[in-house]
């Protein structure tokens, strides 16, 4: 009998990822599309349905998908398939997504929220393969989270549980839709470049203002981590600063759940040892150490690929045992 | 054949409470004896054998134990049924007292730590007894937690979870030997108190000042919450001031689990609505109503036998299926 494969859709805000995957989690074949060029749900399962039959075409003959996985950018019910809202993508409101792709492909399906779907994947197969109890964070422009208990997902009541990026580290701090103090609101890519760019404005030295040639506006996070690591102070502290308030989220976290592990990735992620090494530090200054003596901090281990490797997973725990 | 009974020990740092409990959570027979008078691990075990005979002589003759559960107030490894340490009971450290029970009692036994064995109590017979996904919060000298997941105790990596008091609420706030801003540190008893204390001295007008007869230092929460009933701006201030640190909390380990309710017990929760009411308020203000609306807030219900409820219940868990 040949081995089961999955169909992992990576769907994000500007391409559509896929790949045939394997039950060892190895990517047998991909490809994708601008999300653009398919809008709205039909002609989504259109291209969906292409780019299948293009994954297959590069298989031996006679390969067949078993399962489809799905992680997309929003909420999701789990349990039904069900996603609510995209709120970059528009004309995705209200879409029952699982049953729709039943009914194309004839096989289990499982739709996940995006951050879950890599957490899965960095948990089945990357920095958290070892763990049952994790925690997986991912930095960018917001902050997401996804949880494993036992080593399942924890989704909560109503499959919107782990949203770290909001648990507050002030209660005095900026109000937004979601609260008063949210961490993202602190190291969310925006706010990591403002940081820096207001005492660039109020005159502090710094490499960085060459590195933006003056155009603090055009600063990035990867701008300052670059300046960070060749030991300009300004992109010190701003890594600082970063990590402490990460730290006072992780520590309240661990408080809450105590898992094995924090898995971080997410593009600040790749700033590697400026943002790691204060991390470490401000943990110390916020944790007991019974907790912290049995915590580990990891990067994350497969990069852009962790989402498709979590679709997979979730794909074939959808296939009836 | 009769039914079985469930020894529970609700080991406390004044008294040790101790129930004969039926599967249908009644309490069928009561006693109890002083911390004080049992020092150390082997007179404990003496008095709580002691006890164990008076409460099977007032149950009818040939009733049996099937099973004994303790709540310990300290750190527990619930799957070892071993004591770390005890804060406030001497000579309570690295104690393995599932073991020490079992060559007493002959019987399964559970030990787990105070505050999750009272949200056991109170997610199998009280306030969250519909749900199976739960924050139990304890207001007191601390502030602490017990959660349930899938209708079982969440106990993370090394059975540390759920401690909710040391969720920071601002990562510049008072630091203390768990870390820096933790949500006890606003409101546990003292601190509670210590907020109008330093009010009153500062000339504010209250009814406080009579109740105390001029001595702050004398102020219970209790007092603060009939003031505050009474519609004393200052005692109903404090209160709000204790109702925003807690949903900021609140808020923070909703978004990290989405439970489906909080249940609140501990002495300061008995203050009713001039807590509660504010708390709503504050949770809007703190919450994305996606959460707020699928979240339920509600008063413990089974006040001081939540322990032993809770410890009859993991008492019948541990018996073999």
């Amino acid at each position: 009998m040949t081995q089961p494969i999955a169909l992992a859709v990576d769907f994000g805000g500007t391409s559509v990822k896929l790949a045939a995957v394997s039950p060892s989690h190895d990517i047998l074949a991909r490809t994708s599309f601008d999300t653009a060029s398919a809008p709205g749900v039909d002609l989504w399962l259109d291209a969906v349905t292409a780019a299948s039959r293009t994954l297959l075409a590069s298989l031996p003959p006679s390969s067949a998908f078993s399962a489809v996985g799905v992680g997309v950018p929003g909420f999701v019910d789990f349990a039904a398939g069900f996603v609510h809202d995209l709120a970059n993508v528009p004309g995705w409101t209200a879409v029952p997504l699982a049953d729709r792709l039943r009914d194309r492909f004839r096989l289990p399906v499982a739709v996940e929220n995006d951050v879950n779907a890599m957490a899965a994947g960095e948990c089945a197969a990357g920095a958290g393969r070892s763990f049952r109890d994790a925690v997986f964070v991912t930095l960018g422009t917001g902050v997401g989270g996804g949880i494993l208990v036992n080593g399942r997902l924890h989704r909560g009541a109503h499959s919107m549980a782990g949203e770290i990026g909001h648990v507050s580290v002030d209660l005095h701090g900026p109000v937004s839709p979601m609260g008063i103090g949210g961490v993202e609101q602190y190291v969310g890519n925006r706010h990591i470049v403002e940081y820096a760019a207001s005492r660039l404005r109020r005159g502090t030295p710094s490499a960085l203002a060459a590195a933006c040639s003056g155009d603090y506006d055009s600063l990035t996070p990867k701008h300052i981590a670059q300046a960070a690591a060749a030991g300009d102070p300004l992109a010190l502290e701003t890594f600082d600063f970063v990590a402490m308030c990460l730290a006072s989220m992780l520590a309240s976290v661990a408080y809450v759940l105590q898992p094995e592990a924090f898995i971080i990735g997410g593009g600040v992620a790749n700033a590697g040892p400026v943002l790691f090494d204060p991390l470490e530090k401000h943990l110390a200054q916020r944790l007991s150490p019974h907790f912290l003596s049995r915590l580990r901090i990891l990067p994350a281990a497969l990069g852009a690929d962790a989402g498709l490797v979590g679709c997979a997973t979730l794909a074939f725990q959808a296939i009836p045992a």
